[in-house]
């Protein structure tokens, strides 16, 4: 066999398989490579005609009919099926050659296969990839880690395959080893949080105001015309203007309201503690959807209080009104909540050495994934006006946003309070919100408790140095 | 040197010095070493007369000087300082023999400890000591993990030297391996979130009532007498009251608000993250430190917005009024914040076979511990009442209390949303509350989303099975 693809994949379930086909539609020869070969042999049979594809029913073969330096994307499962993969493509590869990782790696394990590879001479590069099997097939969002040296090479590649957005591709090198996957584990958790402020404000709609679901969807085709435009926003109108064929009931009240997750978003909010940032909108997102799936608890609760429905609520005078002030403390709700990601980002970037760019980070997240919308072009801006932003709160435009939405956020998040709404995710973000504006927090207290009982010390508005009260005596200060 | 000591203590700093003062102040014969002798001789000179010291200058030494089986406890820094220091005692003991490790362990590594023990026959045991220095003196909580076998010869031990409350000891064997420090991990947790709802009710009586610390420690002080008796609410009046010598102000005004934190909260979020289990109110907690800290992004915020103090809010009408509520809000975010802790507490035992007995560890906490409190009784009893209990919430005594603080607890909330004082630890557990209760809760739109955007597939509320819609097709629903 000669050697004749420029990229191979290696893992050829959905998303490898809607990858290898957007590589060959963007004129590119892709080697293929499944364990099990029916899955190569399907792929060729029913999208042979798309493009170049050299199959191989062994890994040998695979590499032999890859140009080198050889680019191989691995699509498999992370964790112990990723090692596996990339430990037996290394064993075939010469030095030069590349070993990318495309699937949702945990950034520390990257950073261990970079430095792995690296002794064997031989390069790794995690890219997060985003977009879901849609995105993998029509132009994802590509987040690259790794060398400069690689990224050479599988720029052109990654960025032949992305989303295009005026006329720029959604792809990006980010920085070395883990920078691609960690920017994508943030992503994740910003989706998270977006995805628990949309069902915050459907809820308000639907159990305050008292709209139906066709409605809502109405509310947010309108939203999706205004600063939300957004692609959740656009796929909840979808979402909730579907109708169940079997019950003619609308879809939203026949799924059952138990959410799912697949651990990023769990990721997401554990690496930020251990960074000291503060994600509460992504915490309070993954703990809804833990809360929602246990129906034991949710049970019992509302058996001895009785069950909650929102529906007693009195609807507000000013229906109108109320629906955009909904619009409005999502908006804010949402600005916080990047605010908080992009304080992720500064804080990784800090911790591993990564000279992060956050207006490309912003830019390439407006096409190919979950959370693209016209909302980053405005990040992007806001980093490129202003290089040094200590926090995107303070950017011009945001800053006029959640000026604006004062009165309105904090009356919805009032009114959910009366009427038994949960609204963990707008309450968090204005709590966040109105923390950072504080000039004096209870933390002060919380030092003097510390001080108290566990002699952790103190330190003084007025003189520099630690402190200690002297608590069991006569409580006289002294330096610690 | 004869073997006459019936427990040892490696590792002479505060909590050493004061756990070895403890054990022979209670007629242990107490053996002791550090790694540096000065620390052992200053120990003997000081406090030699409070009862039987074997002091030793060698390891060796040490263990020699100990009566079999073994009893070694280990007071060094968690982590590698408990490696190297249970190694080099592992080396010299023999079959049967015992280590204790105090240190505050993350459970995991103890876990692996045991193990690491158990294959050369000795017998590891993680104890989770609580109370600071002052408890480690004169009593503190111990949570004990490891096997009933080693419990037997150290049940005697712990139980002489702990707090004791109505006449039984705050120490308990909990259950194998790591479960000691687990549950010691989530009290530590538990007492993040206990601080920050303090912290928040100061906050509210200062600058939404507008009363002093002065006032407010008098506040407190009432508190202390009712169902929020305990010694962090005893504490706050004194950390209230206390008149900072240089300048005649308030102490809690001349501290500096930044929180610190040692690690332990964050390790329980971590870990709940992992179980799936939501503790938002120790979550929120973690965050609030953490923002505190970052004096860089509240300087650019305030910079921004302006500074805002919350005294531009009006004082309510009804002030005894408010205070009440207060305390209501205070004990229904608490009664939440435990719930969330002990439904850690069963996740986790499910997760590593623990037979956690949830009584019993309400029962331990009840003194020597910092969340040390009368309320801990309650929870006590509603376990022994209730002995298959899903949720501390239905406990019909806690229920009432959430029954009695609704209205009071909105209020306070939806006050503290309009003064812009943050509450992130209330509105945190309202909601949780509220999620809990709610019939619908819009995760089944979240589900939508996903199997719009990710072919995640959803459940139906009527019929068993996983779903998913052909969105990009004539959006039939099938089977998944």
């Amino acid at each position: 066999m000669s050697a004749r693809a420029d990229v191979g994949v290696v893992g050829l379930a959905v998303m490898g398989s809607n990858l290898a086909r957007n590589l060959a539609r963007h004129g590119h020869t892709v080697a293929l490579y499944n364990r099990s070969p029916e899955k190569t042999r399907a792929l060729v049979a029913e999208h042979g005609d798309e493009g170049e594809f050299v199959p191989s029913e062994s890994l040998e073969d695979f590499v032999a009919s890859l140009t080198t330096p050889r680019v191989v994307i691995s699509m498999v499962q992370a964790g112990a099926g990723t090692d596996a993969v990339v430990d037996a493509v290394a064993d075939l590869l010469e030095p030069g050659d590349m070993v990318v990782d495309g699937g949702n790696a945990l950034f520390g394990d990257t950073i261990r296969r970079t430095q792995a590879l690296a002794a064997r001479k031989l390069h790794f590069v995690g890219a997060g990839v985003s977009g879901g099997e849609e995105g993998a097939l029509n132009g994802p969002s590509i987040m690259v880690g790794g060398s400069e040296a690689a990224y050479e090479t599988l720029g052109p590649i990654v960025e032949s395959i992305a989303a295009q957005v005026d006329g720029t591709p959604c792809a990006a090198h980010l920085g070395t080893d883990g920078a691609g996957h960690f920017v994508k584990m943030v992503h994740n958790g910003i989706e998270y949080a977006d995805m628990q402020l949309i069902g915050e404000a459907y809820d308000l709609l639907r159990h305050v105001v008292g709209l139906s679901p066709a409605e809502i969807a109405d509310v947010f085709r309108e939203w999706n015309t205004g600063e939300l435009d957004s692609f959740l926003i656009e796929i909840t109108a979808e979402v909730l203007a579907h109708v169940d064929g079997a019950t003619g009931q609308p879809f939203a009240d026949v799924v059952l309201d138990e959410a799912g997750m697949k651990g990023t978003g769990t990721w997401t909010v554990q690496t930020a503690l251990s960074l000291g940032t503060p994600v509460s909108g992504i915490a309070e997102a993954v703990f809804a959807r833990a809360l929602s799936s246990h129906r034991e608890t949710r049970d019992a609760v509302q058996a001895a209080f009785g069950v909650s429905s929102g529906s007693a609520t009195p609807v507000p005078d000013d229906v109108p009104g109320f629906v955009e002030a909904v619009r409005r403390a999502l908006y804010a709700s949402k600005i916080v909540s990047y605010a908080q990601g992009f304080d992720m980002l500064s804080a990784g970037a800090a911790e591993h050495g990564w000279d992060l760019d956050m207006g490309t980070i912003a830019r390439i997240w407006r096409g190919g994934c979950i959370i693209r919308a016209r909302f980053l072009d405005r990040i992007t801006d806001a980093y490129r006006e202003h290089p040094g932003l200590v926090s995107l709160l303070t950017a011009p435009v945001f800053h006029e946003a959640l000026d604006g939405a004062g009165d309105a956020w904090r009356d919805v998040v009032a009114a959910a309070v009366r009427a038994g709404v949960p609204v963990p995710g707008f309450s968090a973000a204005l709590a966040a919100f109105d923390g950072a504006r504080r000039d004096r927090l209870p933390a002060a207290l919380v030092q003097g408790q510390r001080d108290l009982f566990g002699a952790h010390t103190y330190r003084r508005v007025d003189r520099e140095g630690s402190f200690h009260v002297l608590w069991g005596e006569d409580r006289r200060e002294v330096r610690a």
